[in-house]
């Protein structure tokens, strides 16, 4: 099981002998694939701004997009007039495709030598079912190049002043989802209330009452400070703060809705601290000037 | 400590009223900040092509690039000739900037009235101090703009073929930082060591045969893979693969050094499940052409 190799950009069908696992450097994936080949693009946050160079050029030259309902409007006006944009959304369950429909859509579009740009919000590879897709794509012997993204709790920290990690809060940050499996989350509570430790909950809406209740019962304050953020880093970004006490009513008081991200941890103060920090300043600057 | 507010971009002195405590969405923050005020910038994890659009622009509008030694050459570049590059990298204890000599000089080049872009390897609020160095110029009264970039973690994931969560394999992904305290490494074991969780160390390097045992001493099979990658993203990048039993003899014979980063769990089987796979589709498509 161990290897060591060089880097190269992108899994591809003429790579595959399991030690580099990548086109050879000349290649320049960003702008141009191999024909029969997809490229699985993170498209960051929301902010078009948030989109990496890379992805960009990808975007340009993608014959087809094929894209969930977290890629923005914005986002795919930067693919060319003339590419095909494909909406495999997950919004409305009734109103989704299935992944094995998506899984054979991607197949078919690379086999017709398109390239092929599958574009998911944030990265990829977290919360993203990237890796089962690029599983999916290697079976059909169809190479595929991963794009990272700026993953949206790190877009919403940047957009909130509310660091993931700090030396005073949280030294370690963990990323759960809020899926919920019967009516309930299916989360390792013990992982999730621990001290010391920033934790991002993706999708999690619904199930935020729950969240809070078994993050309490399972050894966090009542007092944990909460941030829950609606379209994070877009124009219409909508936030709520509070605590595991109150975040639930606060949260529906404000009618927030999905895609929403919730952050739990000391970090959040963060927000408050800066404000207040930045008033101090400009009261001395003012008393000092007077 | 609820509130409830619109997105809006940058931390401003001029907007501390802690709902918003953002500049108004006219601004455009990615290419030029009020003079005074400083952008805590990410710069991804190496390739220059995973820079987000806003962090070029931020580079290409400022007087002043302060960075550290994860901020590759390439991304340099991209700043303007006569913008000046100050080199203030942790890379060896010794010819560092201490961080309160770093802050003393953000604060005196915002306040000369320059475009300060504080530029920071990843994302500015995962293991980047960020936090600090927005607390520190806010209790100056100086404004600090946040962009997001590509982390370590997904740059590296990207790049290696490695997804950080999975259905079949990991649900959770927990960024820790591998930071030595007494020369022990002062983490909280039960946390790092769960089933379905990939585990990132940020820097963990030097740490990780102790990283290793006390894995397994907590719970992990010795069998559970782990990926060690050095330079990620970049040309040079290297990587090693193996168990926590064998991980460290092979990062030692192969002379990996830092900046690197290590990935724990099942996830890191992908990249080999997708090379059987690809190989396994290629002699299939071969045996039915033949």
């Amino acid at each position: 099981m161990d290897c060591i190799c060089q880097y190269t950009r992108s899994l591809s069908v003429s790579d595959a002998d399991g030690a580099s696992g990548r086109t050879p450097p000349g290649a320049h994936p960003g702008t141009r694939g191999p024909i029969g080949s997809v490229m699985l693009v993170g498209a960051g946050p929301g902010d078009p701004e948030l989109l990496t160079l890379r992805a960009l050029r990808a975007l340009q030259s993608a014959d087809a997009v094929v894209y969930d309902h977290l890629v923005s409007a914005q986002i795919l006006d930067y693919a060319r007039a003339d590419a095909a944009r494909i909406y495999v959304g997950k919004e409305r369950a009734n109103h989704t495709l299935p992944q094995d429909e998506i899984n054979r859509l991607l197949v078919e579009l690379a086999r017709s030598g398109q390239r092929v740009v599958r574009l998911k919000g944030g990265d990829p590879f977290v919360f993203g079912r990237g890796g089962e897709e690029m599983q999916m794509l290697a079976a059909h012997g169809i190479g595929c190049e991963v794009v990272p993204g700026v993953t949206a709790a790190c877009g919403i920290a940047a957009a909130t002043g509310v660091p993931l990690t700090h030396r005073d809060h949280a030294h370690a940050c963990l990323f759960v989802t809020g899926h919920l499996r019967d009516g309930t989350m299916d989360l390792d509570w013990d992982a999730l209330a621990r001290p010391k430790q920033t934790v991002v909950v993706y999708m999690g809406l619904k199930g935020l009452a729950e969240l809070a209740r078994e993050l309490v019962a399972h050894g966090l304050t009542a007092a944990t400070p909460v941030m829950v953020v609606e379209k994070g880093t877009m124009p219409e970004q909508r936030l709520v703060v509070g605590t595991l006490a109150d975040i639930d009513q606060l949260v529906a008081a404000a009618q927030l809705h999905s895609p929403a991200l919730t952050v739990v941890g000391e970090v959040v103060r963060c927000r408050e601290e800066v404000a207040a920090l930045t008033r101090h300043a400009m009261e001395a600057s003012a008393t000092s000037a007077a």
